[in-house]
């Protein structure tokens, strides 16, 4: 078999066989097959898409790629939730803690940010002496000792992924349904997890804008998963504006420290309900609760018994950052007191917002990666102080830009300023935060 | 601009414009775009095709990527043919010294063989001391002096052609009607042409099988040379079986010599009678001759006076080879006695052959090549003895493979054998050599 075989036959709009994903699998881990030809197949993939067959092979082949974690001698069911990026969103230093402290084994493999979107492993970061470059030893330690544990993907890992992700950014072929679902269940699945829930970001500052196609990528991330042995889940939910206030690495930290200790303000809320929900279908799917409604009861009681927040100062300490930073945030966290004010350009309603232009704005003055090599600057950030459907008045604040440099601010300040929409009329209908679950 | 802003729209089935064709192209010449990116491109534009615009474009892009042969010094009308490829396809032989007997200049830029298709380059170094590694100056003094010259393409002549097809081949995007067209025109541009005759082969043993998809690239080929101010027809012509007799390089340019001498034989004879319809369109688009038959008659004249044969004699000369080849090629060309004979398995009437295969089998044992870096056996071959429609016995022969090793022979043998259809009925139709004259 020949690379260029299988090429032609994606290209001709067959469909591959296993003999031929694995051989093409094999090849991109072992470096046999030249950078060109994967990409080549890449677009013909992008192009003539995979049927469910093809799309589990796929996954299992890039699953099989590298090495598989066995966490079979801790006896917990294993969950962890996935989110397909957004602006603000933060959910995971939330549900990881509340999760594990049900009983749960929560082994989360995260990513950094790129472009418009955050990455739970630069907000981790901010924490002093917080590291995320876990080897496979210290990892199993954390998660034993602690319930949860957080680290970034290594080298041997899903590494046909791996590869595959770094030319997918340089060739447009990202977006390709059956490959954002591979890599995320291949990655996951090497966790050896028994349950998965998959938080699908949909609207102006998600990849995927319009609902029906974030739909099918739920519909076939789920479908996979179960294919693989997974017991997985998603849901659709709305990322239309940023989650809760805070857009930063450092400030979302205190944001979610905050929620946690029952501190959280209400334009935070959202983080804490959506984290609830997204909490409660894994420990219905870990088979810990029977229903959505004993799960939230569990949830309520770990969250407002303090016992979330202590699962994750002892996360915090396990992996070398300093645990005081739970009890004072802002004397620990690596925030900066210069603001610089979006003002409102005229009265009305907040009708509708560009949160990726939100995000990228952030990104250009240090608060995200513009490529992926960049630095990231983690005190930079912008705290909202409205939501959609709220009323504002002419020269009102829309939320706070935090940077030293206060002509990086002004243009930040500017970008969102301009993401904003607004409108004469109340909007009749506020976005929902969860749009749709999906089974199947 | 960036590589995958313009792979994204080629992608999304977008029109690219003249400034993203030429910073691709450019990229690729300079190599600054990586050759995963210039293969995902390759693939989106196979899967989604490019319109005439865009089209002319690329192959301007191509063509400008690299020198531009300057001919305008030479008083005469450039003309030049290209064929698409073929088994037993040696019209390049012919038709280049009677076209320049007849006062046309011919800039021949020629190709290698691969797969089962043979390359005028291979035929002609059989000829004892024959160079086609000529300099753009060595070039243009044959020219001068010959009226014709025949050598590879440089690395000057089209590099970004070069990269790509070289690209095309390990990514099987080689059958697409965009690419093909940009890397035979951009090559027969760069050479300063006035006029151009494609021939588009068609059948079982040319790269187009079906007769539509063949028609449509004529038409492309067309378009797009009278488009950049070559004047450009394309015939399309049969390639069910091997053109002529002869199989393999240096029986090939036996079979040519001695066309040009009066002896061919029979078999034979189809080589002929196409260099002589190619040639005279060539004098028809070089404005030599007003009509076909014009054309025809002259040529007719050129070849039996012999001014042909001198024509091609004084080439071989120019060109560093031993002209005595002319007066006899058995004599001077690397030939061997050893044959062995493939039998016909059946009586009845040559119905069909595989003539892809035919090429593979000779290629198989040397005479081809399966990798682009494969030598050449120059004396290696096969002489048919049969054409479709006629009649053989049982055991009768219906050709010789030449070939000092035995067991080799015998394996081209059946495979030989095996390509050749033998029916019960003849076959109501012959198939016509040349199909069609496209002129637009």
């Amino acid at each position: 078999m020949r690379p260029q075989d299988v090429i032609r036959r994606k290209r001709d709009g067959e469909h591959l066989s296993r003999e031929e994903i694995t051989f093409f699998i094999e090849g991109v881990t072992r470096g046999t097959i030249a950078d060109y030809q994967i990409s080549a197949l890449l677009m013909a993939i992008y192009l003539n898409g995979m049927n469910d067959a093809e799309q589990g092979m796929l996954t299992e082949a890039m699953l099989n790629s590298g090495n598989i974690l066995d966490f079979s001698h801790i006896a917990k069911p294993k969950a962890d939730k996935h989110s397909t990026g957004g602006v603000g969103d933060k959910t995971s230093l939330l549900i990881a803690p509340m999760v594990a402290a049900c009983g749960v084994c929560v082994p989360m493999i995260s990513g950094r940010g790129l472009g418009h979107t955050g990455g739970t492993l630069d907000k981790l970061e901010t924490i002093p002496g917080y590291r995320v470059d876990l080897s496979a030893t210290e990892f199993e330690g954390v998660l034993q000792s602690v319930g949860y544990a957080m680290s970034g993907q290594t080298a041997e890992l899903a590494p046909a992924d791996k590869k595959m992700y770094a030319l997918r950014d340089a060739t447009s072929t990202v977006e390709a349904i059956p490959l954002i679902v591979a890599s995320i269940i291949s990655k996951k699945g090497a966790a050896g997890l028994d349950a998965m829930v998959i938080d699908v970001k949909v609207g102006s500052g998600a990849f995927m804008r319009q609902e029906a196609r974030a739909e099918t990528l739920a519909h076939a991330l789920v479908r996979t998963g179960n294919a693989l042995g997974i017991r997985t889940r998603a849901l659709l939910t709305d990322m239309n504006q940023p989650l809760g206030r805070a857009v930063g690495n450092s400030l979302e930290v205190k944001e979610c420290i905050q929620l946690l200790r029952g501190e959280g303000e209400g334009g935070a809320q959202p983080v804490l309900e959506l984290s609830l929900e997204l909490s409660a279908h894994m420990l219905v799917l870990a088979h810990v609760d029977k229903s959505l409604a004993a799960a939230h009861e569990r949830l309520q009681k770990i969250v407002s018994s303090g016992e979330a927040l202590e699962c994750f100062r002892r996360n915090v300490e396990a992996q070398g950052g300093d645990p005081r930073v739970c009890d004072d945030p802002d004397g620990f966290l690596p925030l900066v007191t210069e603001t610089f004010k979006v003002e409102s350009p005229r009265s009305g309603f907040i009708t509708k917002v560009d949160t990726a232009e939100v995000g990228h704005a952030i990104a250009a003055i240090g608060g995200g990666r513009v490529r992926i090599d960049d630095r990231i600057e983690p005190t930079v950030g912008f705290v909202a102080e409205v939501k959609i459907g709220d009323s504002v008045r002419s020269d009102e604040s829309l939320g706070l830009v935090y940077c030293r440099d206060e002509a990086a601010a002004r243009e930040a300040a500017e970008r969102i300023q301009s993401a904003y929409e607004v409108g004469d009329q109340p909007l009749s209908e506020i976005p929902q935060l969860v749009k749709e679950v999906i089974n199947e």
